[in-house]
């Protein structure tokens, strides 16, 4: 058996998030539909991510294995030519055996768009969030800054969430504002459900001045999903990349 | 009757192109009946430039007249809050009676691109052509320039083509290569049929080496849609702006 890793982009929009589910139409239940017809085995993929319903990926990543000995390259584009073309595969390579795309990752880096101008063009629309009134970028920068390290993040994701250690390491976290666009940038080394949206819906509390950056440490220490902000709309949300070890 | 000019946006994969088509979804068919709902009055709105099957618009201009008295801004968000997601009413402005977006249009903007790295993401996808191999920029860019001046354009617009006078004033016609891909720019007072298309059809064949860029002469000379190259798909085409005479 050979253990493969692929890098997938896909415009979220039309799927129902990236985990199988039944009568659904998601990107792993596609991707292994596909794999599975084209190399007549049944294959299951690992997803680094599991994005949610309308979020999008520019570099999710996905390990297999299969019996196959098509080449990488024949692979990609042969498995492309069967893909939606909302779904694209840009990279795929041979990877050590037992290479597991989630339990591997070593830290993902996720984006979050905020449109700050009315009307958003057509082309930027289903990739952003469009926020009311002007936001404080200054004051969302010093929050975001406070989410830096190692913290219990049980506060920024669903009160039933049965993940017992909620504790990840936020390598950074950061407020970029152009072209009449915020974008928030959070790398960690693992995320909590709804956890960057939720992170993103108190950063735009901070901006309307709702809230005090000074806040954040409480609603940290809180540990209760009633101190956060609101899950911000998945639209807004690309999952970057995804980081491994050197050599992988 | 107050005389208005919009700027419209759109992405164009969905629609029949922008001129009214019996039974087909077409941006100025959707404009006229969204814009004669709202305002309870029949309104035909004419288009600087009418665009393809397929090709996008980040900068049309279309003016209609109306017997409304709904301010400007009001009449931008009504009627983008009745507008499929695809279509966006970037701006609205009073103009002096009697303005007409085509007649009035002193030159217009088109952008094309095309990709040279295969593959293409799923957000650059619709917006973008592909060809494979490489191409020859900088023989393209020789090319590109030999379309500015006045020249009779019949080698590049279609043999049925009925519009007698076929020339046309081209005022930059260049070539910019960028991050894999390569972007066409041409700016012109007019633009016959598929003329663009047309441009970058012949200026590709320049790039694969089966055309030198010292034909382009000649094949303008020629006068004969034969002698020219095929026409490039629609989706690498943006309209990207409409220019008037100072005040408008």
């Amino acid at each position: 058996m050979r253990s493969l890793k692929m890098t997938v982009a896909y415009v979220g929009t039309p799927f129902a998030g990236w985990q199988v589910q039944p009568r659904l139409a998601t990107v792993q239940g596609i991707l292994e539909d596909r794999l599975s017809r084209m190399l007549q085995e049944s294959v299951r993929i690992a997803g680094a991510g599991r994005t949610d319903a309308g979020v999008h990926a520019r570099g999710q990543v996905a390990s297999f294995r299969t019996a196959s000995r098509i080449p990488t390259e024949g692979l990609r584009r042969g498995l492309n030519a069967r893909l939606p073309h909302e779904i694209r595969i840009m990279q795929v390579e041979e990877v050590p055996e037992g290479f597991h795309a989630r339990a591997d990752a070593r830290c993902k880096e996720y984006r979050y768009r905020i449109a700050l101008r009315e009307p958003v063009s057509p082309f930027e629309a289903p990739f952003v969030a469009s926020v009311r009134g002007p936001l404080d970028v200054e004051a969302m920068r010093r929050a975001a800054v406070c989410f830096i390290g190692r913290h219990d993040f049980s506060s920024f994701c669903p009160a039933g969430c049965v993940i017992e250690d909620r504790r990840r390491s936020v390598i950074h976290s950061g407020v970029v504002e152009q072209d009449g666009q915020i974008e928030y940038q959070v790398r960690a080394d693992g995320f909590l459900r709804h956890m960057v949206r939720t992170l993103v819906g108190t950063l735009v509390l901070v901006g309307k001045g709702r809230l005090g950056a000074s806040a954040i440490p409480g609603i940290l220490a809180a540990r209760d999903r009633a101190a956060a902000g609101p899950c911000a709309p998945p639209q807004g949300l690309v999952l970057e990349k995804v980081f491994y070890g050197e050599g992988s």
